[in-house]
């Protein structure tokens, strides 16, 4: 059992539950056109807030991957992934509430602050659970036509559905500068990534492929769509709206809970095999999952796979110095490639920055 | 003895015969700066030519990469180097002369395509001559730090000083999305060409990146060098440029059979070893270095950078249906740097497309 598996659960819920009004295919992409970028609007505090959280959500995903390697290193832990997953939902609902709670004192309690809710308002959230239900599905299938390493590099194929994706469903334009950029990205992370197995996955058959590109589509819907339901309702206060996410993800993990690992807690407890760096990763995964909530609401899915990406090359660079790992110059020229997409993507804005 | 090696002495023959009137080094930027990038102006006729002479470049360069191979597959040649030298030298001399004598009957002889020339018009050769001299010179040294497939790796240095030098020396500009295009193009080469010892060249000791570096710049600068003198007068007919450019590259090589193969051509014969393929493999030179200076004329070096490395790429497709060569993942991922990169150039333009 290995805590690794816990972001792409968390992922699951993050997408899967929603405190926003309900949402149908027609007015969808209007609104959301129709809506600024950020909710802030177009002032300096709001691109401020922007860069914060997306530098927070870039350390804390790098930090995160450090994490696993140390872990790793550590040598393995016998804890149970789902509760370590309900204890991260748990904390952040905590966080969450603990937010509100100051809201609450200073401004008092508002329409968009309150936290009851209505069925309309949560109704939308099966949407993008069902995606990453169906993605997560296909990934126990894939295995059986790519090995880990390949599959990987095939993972970075969602760079490039969550932009088509972006595109088409979101109705969000991005210049040719920035479509040129964002191939960049994919294929400057891509680079980043080679080892010499990585030839491995042009061996890949068409079923591969298919199932491959299939995951990467289902992980962009899956991706833009919570951006659109979070954004549906600019005025509604975050925190109410990550309270209600991990409420469900609290409800969705106590049920993973029960399915697979109901003995093992009831015989050996809910926190056995828990450590200090389980801790370490738990706080870890609540506040990327906060941080990626924030990125979804004050920025785009567009800002958080760029934060992603780099977050990845951060890991690199830091495992270089804690854990002695060796640069390739593969990894230099994937990152030059990443950094010029990066730049490209900010100065090739389809309108000048606010 | 190998053919491979002809290629860098004929740069060296085409950078060091010019003829042109004298530079010096104040007016050299001014005058560059103020002609137009090609001769012919800006009409459509100009922008057809430049575009031949760079598809004749591209195909005439990927095409000798596959001679290359072929003739190893097809086992060692026991000709001697300089005598082909000098046959490429001879050949390009008779092409450039039947030119002229075609466009001397049909224009008749005037200022511009006369063929005698003026002590300043050819005293400017030396200068690339001997940058090129330096560079043969260095690349015995840097074999002690580095070994074959990195020095291919490090060569793609010559791509970022080529583009640094063109815009120093001939005060060209090239708008912040070239700049980052021309680095893609850089990265995107050097990736198309990893292999698992690749990264070899990240333990080149600090005398080997030194002498790589100088090597690049000093190619560099006398590529572009070679385009100033080259497009001093642009009225001046390429073909006599050429003559003059020939020719003293045809008394160069006979210094160079007369030095290292005397004897063996004494005994043997001029033409000893020569097969069929060794005289495709003339053709396909002379045709190339042609190329090379028309494009220096009607383009210019970021056109040649550009052209030599969509001919890389070409190779390494070609090779794959000639000689079941394998692409790995990195070449795909290289190539669609490149192709963005080119992409980038041409949308990247300071000034709309004439």
């Amino acid at each position: 059992m290995e805590y690794r598996k816990t972001k792409d659960q968390e992922n699951y819920e993050d997408a899967s539950q929603k405190d926003i009004e309900s949402l149908r295919w027609t007015p969808l992409s209007v609104v959301t056109n129709s809506m600024p970028s950020s909710v802030g609007g177009s002032n300096k505090s709001s691109w401020k807030l922007k860069s914060i959280v997306t530098l927070a959500l870039t350390l804390l995903t790098s930090s995160q991957a450090i994490l696993i390697v140390w872990s790793k290193r550590a040598g393995k832990y016998e804890y149970s992934v789902t509760t370590a997953n309900f204890s991260v939902e748990a904390l952040k609902c905590a966080l969450s509430l603990s937010a509100l709670a100051r809201i609450w004192k200073s401004q008092g309690v508002t329409e968009d602050n309150k936290l009851s809710t209505s069925f309309d308002e949560v109704s939308v959230y099966p949407i993008p659970a069902i995606l990453y239900l169906i993605k997560n599905l296909l990934q126990y299938y894939i295995f059986a036509y790519v090995d880990a390493p390949a599959y990987q590099i095939l993972k970075n194929l969602n760079i490039i559905s969550t932009g088509v994706l972006y595109r088409i469903i979101l109705k969000k334009k991005l210049s040719e500068i920035q479509w040129a950029a964002f191939i960049l990205l994919c294929a400057g992370c891509t680079t980043a990534q080679l080892n010499p197995s990585s030839d491995h996955v042009l061996q890949t058959p068409l079923p591969g492929w298919v199932m491959a590109i299939v995951m990467a589509l289902l992980s962009g819907f899956a991706g833009v769509y919570t951006e659109a339901i979070i954004k549906k309702r600019p005025s509604r206060n975050i925190n109410v709206q990550n309270f209600w996410l991990y409420i469900f993800g609290m409800v969705f993990n106590l049920i993973a809970i029960c399915i697979q690992d109901y003995d093992e807690v009831m015989n050996k407890g809910f926190f056995h095999g828990y450590s200090f760096i389980t801790v370490c990763m738990i706080v870890n995964h609540a506040l990327s999952g906060i941080a990626v909530s924030m990125v979804m609401k004050y920025a785009d899915n567009i800002v958080k796979v760029y934060s992603t990406s780099v977050a990845m090359l951060l890991t690199a660079v830091v495992s270089v110095f804690l854990f002695g790992f060796h640069l390739s110059l593969a990894f230099f020229l994937g990152s030059t490639v990443v950094s010029i997409s990066i730049y490209l993507h900010s100065i090739g804005k389809p309108q000048p920055q606010k």
